[in-house]
């Protein structure tokens, strides 16, 4: 079966599951788990930031990075297109009583100016506008990269107009790994960054906030309050840390077979569109007289797995386990 | 002064104001105001409900609807313009955790098909959608009124999907005073409705949140909770009641004197658009060169006020203190 | 009939009412009502403080109160027999996300030194302690009447711990009526001040909640999102004028009634305890043998009415239309 | 080092780890990962349920159990030792809106008589009883066990008052491995239970949460909300598993060697209190003139580690870590 559903299908490998094996672990509740610690150490001196928690999921990451950063009822700037709005469960709401007020972007990706343009004023009827979401790459966007000067721009008027920069970077290492830009060259322009560490990077379980040392230490409050901090992590921030030391760079194979699927697709006269934005992403569209779920129902009977996506689209990511065997079936299949 | 920032700015008639005078009161947490129950039953007929709500604002019979619609975490379907995502200070997310689908109207009005094409597949990563809201008239959209063919259609769906149905109908009045159609004839698709009373009606302080008996046995739970029960409110009822009586039929002279702000302003250079939707608002869009904070100054000293309604646009509300006198001078002014 | 279930039950006298009719107003949302200013700045100035604001109850007052002193999560302590725990259907927990700490004061009356004892220390598992609320008169206890001297070291505690402190003042006049002190010998201790008009000062509906310019103007934003912004609220402003002008000194009659009506039930062989703490309340508790709605069903046959107040207790509150000749009745009915 | 501060620090025996490192697992957000099926059957199945849930802490699970039973606005009662109240950052407020009524219990344990005395009566201001969380064994209460006669007899009272019941069993297995009492005897009366695995039976990380099919779907998306949803989480569900299987029966280990520390405490001069319940938590006071951090510290130094639990008292946590060795040594230390 070639499972393209998502890059978190993926297990780990006999080594990872090693490093997982030989952890030294310890009660991260009592702050004692040492390869909890690490992890968090790495990410933040990566990011070039004081601090960072481990946490169950990206939503968790995410919906932190939100409650620490706005008080109920103001809103949140995002694309509208944002997994933080669309696939968390209305979490924002839920969680910190946050509204969202959805940018028009190009794949994901939107403009200072449009910032600009959708900050409230200072008004009681109105939304406290208190931050801005970035998602990079972007999910819906089809894998997109945003470019380094727009972000560069987003955070001066963010700063001139007091709000909170962060960084829905579950796929960052996507975005970074063909790019000249260093994680540091981004995060200076994020209060909080969010990693994913169970997608590309292959490890189970485990998503990381990063940020400074009083964002982090509230973010270990709220945490908790959610139920999310964990006893011995230290097996699952053991995968972590062998992700990041050993799967980064293959994210460029990943890419280069997802690229190889938007070719194969542009062929099919049942598509009428195919998005592949550089990374592990391919967006197809079907023709209007393609079922979609008949579709992927014919596809899983021989063996290829995706997800709807809204519409005519169909979602397909690459990730660790579909080699160039793989690519070759999938050539047969589609 | 002519003021058409918004019809709320009217003062009590002296024979509305004798209705307040004369009102017999009692404390309304125990029940025992005749006046405001006076105003909740004749509301309550008037729709063909079973009960009714006495409320401080608009805001909190719309803010009420919503939370007895909705789970925290659910989704509401509204227009993109619509005042209960925009005018509420954030209040569906703060109050009832609570995000909004907004849906790209014509003039604050969707269809069917479009909220059709919006309701999430029940998935857990997916906020339940679980309502929707419709304005009408359309703040936003310039007054503009529903078809209620379209609330037809979209009720059907509503009701095969499971969601409520709520009317923002804070000028519903101004929707139904020129219209065949009876308050019942609308209110037959909606579970609940908002009403204001301080707007075209001209009573001072008030609105009323309009359901079923159980629906509204909620809805006095929630009031308590934000705080919106008042003791001897049948001084402001009484006004709400003569407005009812004695006010409806004159919003009929708003929209000819509205329709008459529009004609004005189609006139003029500086002027590129003009919404007049047949009831009492008027929205005008400045040319590019012209500044809308300098425009609005400007008039101002001239005795003319409007409110800025976001980018180029200005709004204008016609209402009881503008008379025919008025619209003389603000041909003059404009 | 004599009603004695609470000091909110009083309709205004031709004066107030004649006060309501003249009232100048405007809509206060746009800041314009002058009788709604008058009244606010009438009440800041009376407590010592920059600013304040009207709502449409205590409740409202209290809620923002709690919303602008805390977090979502934090923690507020405050007696186990306050308002703002018991009677407010919960609205610390669904308005603020607060939980409350309960002491167990004497007659509604804690001590610094417990509030010391209940202060959690800094722990990411343990709500953030953030708020004190002292509620004078207190209702539960009968109207008991806070010790300045115990409020001032209350205050010296919560300012080495970083707490803010709010006064439910529902009854703050009952307190300070017969009392050397002034509204500012108190007010200075706290951060916030909740005043109702509607209790025994005899207005028909109102709150105001007094405190810094900042936390005012954060209140302001609160009151809109829950609903509580009213348009031409001056009638209602005009009311409370009235009754902070004309109705102070009276409230020493009520004191002195209450204090008759407690000697009545002290006689009382089917009473078993009296409790009046010197204000307009009285609380009686019934034998076991007595069924207390019973009671209460037979005394509201006779002309009496009262309240049951948790086990055994009755509850009995005097107030501007209980004047001597209902006394005398009441001593015949009781 | 003697680590007695809580059952949570024990790391996995060489056994569980194998099983960990042998589990079969996949994503779990597709509800492909076969071990938290298993897990997830075998302890629905163990209590008589329909379905289970896993998270990653047993605040989850309780926190998404206070949210499925109640709606914004309502009470909980728990005892006033509860750990749902007082080490769980607030939760209940935070996550659920939901305030406590706190029940004056025995050693953590209160009886039905006093739940229908708490309960609210339906009135607007009143928050609606809603549930009732029973933590067994108590932690706050030294371990204490409920008597199952009393527990029939509550859940009669929330039977007939329409309450859901909740079992805090983050340690139900340290209530049931002396008794004659089954899993099921126990869950029948309870719609909700949480079990937590990383307490005594040994394992990293996880809690489950165990009721009927509509519970736990409606948990799922609960859990997706809070960030809670984790990809392979079947390694930690291995664990799970293996001490389900092999650490049950060891637990009245701890309760003896429990037994044994109360003993020791017992004859020291300096404890004024001794608490131990029959599991595996001991409870001392010490006497006034010795200070308790001072003493923890000293202990710390010598190799033996506590924790404060308020006031005077200090509370040792018998584990699996925690041989007859350790008891040896500890005789020495203490």
């Amino acid at each position: 079966m070639i499972d393209l559903r998502s890059d978190t299908v993926t297990k780990p490998t006999p080594d990872m599951l090693d490093a997982m094996y030989q952890a030294e672990v310890g009660d991260d509740l009592f702050g004692e788990d040492p390869t909890v610690i690490e992890l968090e150490n790495k990410l933040a001196r990566l990011f070039g930031k004081e601090a960072a928690v481990f946490c169950p999921s990206g939503t968790m990451t995410n919906q932190i990075a939100v409650k620490i950063h706005t008080q109920p009822g103001d809103q949140m700037i995002c694309d509208k297109t944002s997994h933080i709005y669309h696939y968390e469960t209305g979490g924002a709401a839920f969680n910190s009583g946050v509204s969202c007020r959805m940018l028009d972007g190009n794949l994901g990706r939107f403009t200072a100016e449009q910032v600009l343009a959708n900050i409230n004023p200072d008004a009681v009827y109105l939304p406290k506008t208190a931050m801005i979401s970035i998602e990079n790459t972007s999910n819906k966007g089809g894998g997109s990269i945003w470019d380094l000067e727009e972000i560069k721009k987003i955070a001066k008027v963010a700063a001139l107009n007091n709000l909170r920069m962060h960084l829905d970077g579950a796929r960052i290492f996507n975005a970074l790994v063909d790019s000249p830009h260093t994680p540091k060259d981004f995060s200076k322009y994020f209060h909080t960054i969010s990693i994913c560490l169970s997608k590309g990077l292959g490890a189970p379980v485990g998503s990381v906030l990063i940020g400074s040392k009083d964002s982090i230490k509230q973010a270990r409050r709220v945490r908790k309050m959610l139920g999310g901090a964990m006893r011995q992590a230290g097996y699952l921030a053991a995968a972590g840390i062998y992700a990041l030391d050993h799967h980064m760079d293959r994210l460029k194979e990943d890419h280069i077979r997802a690229a190889a699927i938007a070719e194969i697709f542009k062929e099919k006269p049942y598509v009428t569109d195919v998005i592949h934005a550089g990374t592990n992403i391919v967006l197809i569209t079907l023709s209007e007289d393609k079922d979609v779920n008949q579709t992927l129902a014919d596809w899983k009977e021989k063996g290829l797995l995706a997800v709807p996506f809204g519409g005519q689209q169909i979602r397909f990511v690459t990730h660790m386990e579909f080699g160039d065997d793989q690519l070759e079936q999938l050539k047969e299949l589609a």
